[in-house]
């Protein structure tokens, strides 16, 4: 068979999927089938031991290294060869889908399953990669594993990270499930490309009705909470004229930033998320407001300006209405570009397999923005029905999955090389 | 002497108010003496037994009705002539003051005990009323001991109201701490005229350099709460375009009431004082936001009018968002106009005093404004030093307590005609 001719087999990626998702599944009033499998707990535990199962099973070499990150690689037949690598995670949060991560592992799986059914092999060896705590819900910080793995945080700083929820040592949780591995962590060697197969997480392909995304990089992020202070006062006794309202300011903020990212366009976005008054009585003017606001572009530039009119916001209406804001950045990470010719192959792929595509910024953070600080490296986008993710609601559908898989396959064998 | 050169003794007031604000006091890390005493406490019988001992002490003729009212009435020459009347309540709410309320008392126990020690007796009886629950607090609706004397809601409905903290019967508190009397309430007769001296509660006295306000009536109030629902979703993934986030219609309501409150001027306020966020996570789009309006005249059709822009505007963003706004009154009360007459006295008094002083409405809620449903009426305003009430930092100075209190002595001589 002409390997650029194989295609997955989609129901049994879709049952894999349907297995994994059983373990910590957590069922909606409206026949939702979402997932709480926080890192390190045992449902992550009883989700990793599946997967290193059909692994085995698959006959791959399984490592397990010093933070937990699992890679089982199929053997290419140039022993000199750095592998082409496939993955994501199978953590999730507390109201968290099936899809997000656990489908980036599992077309891994599939993908090598395909190969070895059709018997065929590749020059590079082929790696599928299961990393630690990506979510960040029960560790901070976030896509932890795939940062160890690239040599960005100290092994001992991420083991001695405490858990928000129980307090509990990440190191101690990684021995106490059976995932504390000989392997050393970060890698001795970079991987030849990553690839990682995901659910979109936003409404922009299922809006334009677009089957596959290929993912151009990661928006830089920047997060600042806002103490706004004024002079809590009585509704019915103070004249407009001399009020100091720091829930009127917050307000200001918020129409505000949605004008400044309406006015800069592409990717620029702005949200306030989180919003909390004090006293938040209905008859007295609060005294102070914390606030968040979330800027995210892909370009740096562009971001760095949107914090200079934010902020230029912040005191024109603190000097205005006489209230103190107080600045606390909480997150900035710089815009995450992939590599030009992985993502061109993406598009290419997605296009001669007939399936409609555009490229996009991720708006979401992923383990690949970790593996592109050593390896050249894209992502492939499926669609997010209603654009949900961390929702036990998440939705992607069977062919949809299957499309991405697909393109997932071809991307690698084209980079390993069938022989 | 001439009665209308008489003056109460600033000193002995004070006193009372200090003794008075001992019974419940809070005190704060500033040296602020704040009190609380809410309606039907233990607190509140120590402070009713105090103000009653003293009443017995200048030789009133006390009288404690079914809801607890506590009147003390001086004779006068008429038998037959209606007395006229002034109070206030000694209920406070958790974080209280010692002046709102137990001012309007012990300025009554003031006069009263001016007027024998100069020996001037007056053709009207001269009472002062002490009101259960006016705070409302504790129990709801406030201003309920005035509402019940006038006649504005029944006997039995009031005493099987339910405490809003520990579930408690109205009526059985009053009988607990003693103070369901046997007189009938609604009264049998209405008062020849009402008066009420008051700190302002807002910093509008303070802010002119102004010491008597001579107060025309009591705002309308409008409350609403809106519950505003959108699409939870990713701050990341989430083009601006895409959204319909409840979280930039509150603000645009909240700037908006505002900009409508500044526009249309005079008495008209709009606050936002309550506001939450749902799910309030830094990184999503807010699914839901619930926020309250809280609007206020003194002009009827100008409130009906406010109300009227408020809703348009809340139909254009739901619409322009793609959001879903339910609105629920909270409360709605017409405004109060005091009696002509009777404001006319209490100006032309204060200048007759040597008292700077302006017309204003009241933008709180006050027994005055029952007891302006069945006799002539009025109130004093008092500076608030900050504006503040309902606060431990509660203030107003020895000489503004003072010259309030005269032109309440003085404006009670007045209607009750010495002889």
């Amino acid at each position: 068979m002409n390997p650029a001719e194989l295609r997955i087999d989609g129901p049994r990626l879709w049952a894999r999927l349907e297995a994994l998702g059983e373990l910590g599944a957590v069922h909606g009033p409206n026949g939702e089938r979402g997932c709480a499998r926080l890192a390190l707990t045992d449902a992550d535990r009883d989700g990793r031991d599946l997967v290193v199962r059909w692994m085995y099973d698959l006959g791959l070499a399984v490592t397990i290294d010093a933070i937990g990150n699992v890679v089982a690689t199929r053997l290419g037949t140039d022993p000199a060869a750095a592998p082409v690598m496939v993955g994501s995670h199978i953590d999730t949060v507390r109201t968290g889908g099936r899809f997000d991560g656990n489908l980036g592992v599992l077309a891994g799986l599939e993908l090598i399953e395909t190969l070895a059914q059709h018997g065929i092999a590749t020059h590079h060896p082929i790696s599928v990669a299961l990393f630690t705590n990506e979510e960040g819900a029960r560790f901070q910080p976030d896509m932890l594993g795939s940062l160890v793995y690239v040599g960005g945080m100290l092994l001992e700083d991420a083991l001695d990270v405490r858990a928000a929820d129980d307090g509990a040592r990440l190191g101690d949780e990684l021995g106490r499930i059976g995932y504390a591995g000989p392997t050393p962590c970060p890698a001795a060697a970079a991987p030849h490309a990553y690839f990682e197969l995901h659910i979109e997480q936003g409404p922009v392909l299922e809006d334009e009705g677009i089957t596959i995304g290929a993912v151009t990089g990661v928006q830089g992020i920047s997060w600042t909470e806002l103490t706004i202070s004024g002079q809590s006062a009585h509704a019915g006794t103070t004249p407009m004229r001399l009020r100091r309202d720091p829930g009127y300011v917050a307000a200001a903020i918020n129409t505000g930033v949605r004008a400044l990212a309406i006015e800069m366009g592409c990717t620029q976005v702005a949200t306030v998320g989180r919003c909390d008054f004090h006293p938040n009585l209905v008859n007295v003017v609060p005294a102070t407001v914390t606030m968040t606001v979330d800027l995210r572009n892909t370009d740096e530039l562009l971001l760095q300006q949107s914090e200079t009119v934010f902020a230029a916001l912040c005191d024109q209406l603190a000097a205005e209405e006489g209230v103190t804001i107080e600045r606390r950045t909480l997150a900035r990470f710089e815009p995450v570009e992939f590599d030009a010719a992985m993502i061109d192959l993406v598009e290419t792929t997605a296009i001669r397999l007939g399936h409609s595509t555009r490229r996009m910024p991720s708006g979401a953070g992923h383990d690949a923005q970790m593996l592109g600080r050593v390896c050249p490296t894209s992502m492939v986008f499926v669609p997010s029905t209603n654009g949900l993710s961390h929702n036990i609601a998440e939705y992607t559908a069977p062919h949809e999955i299957t499309a991405g898989a697909d393109v997932l396959l071809q991307v690698v064998l084209a980079t390993a090389v069938p022989c």
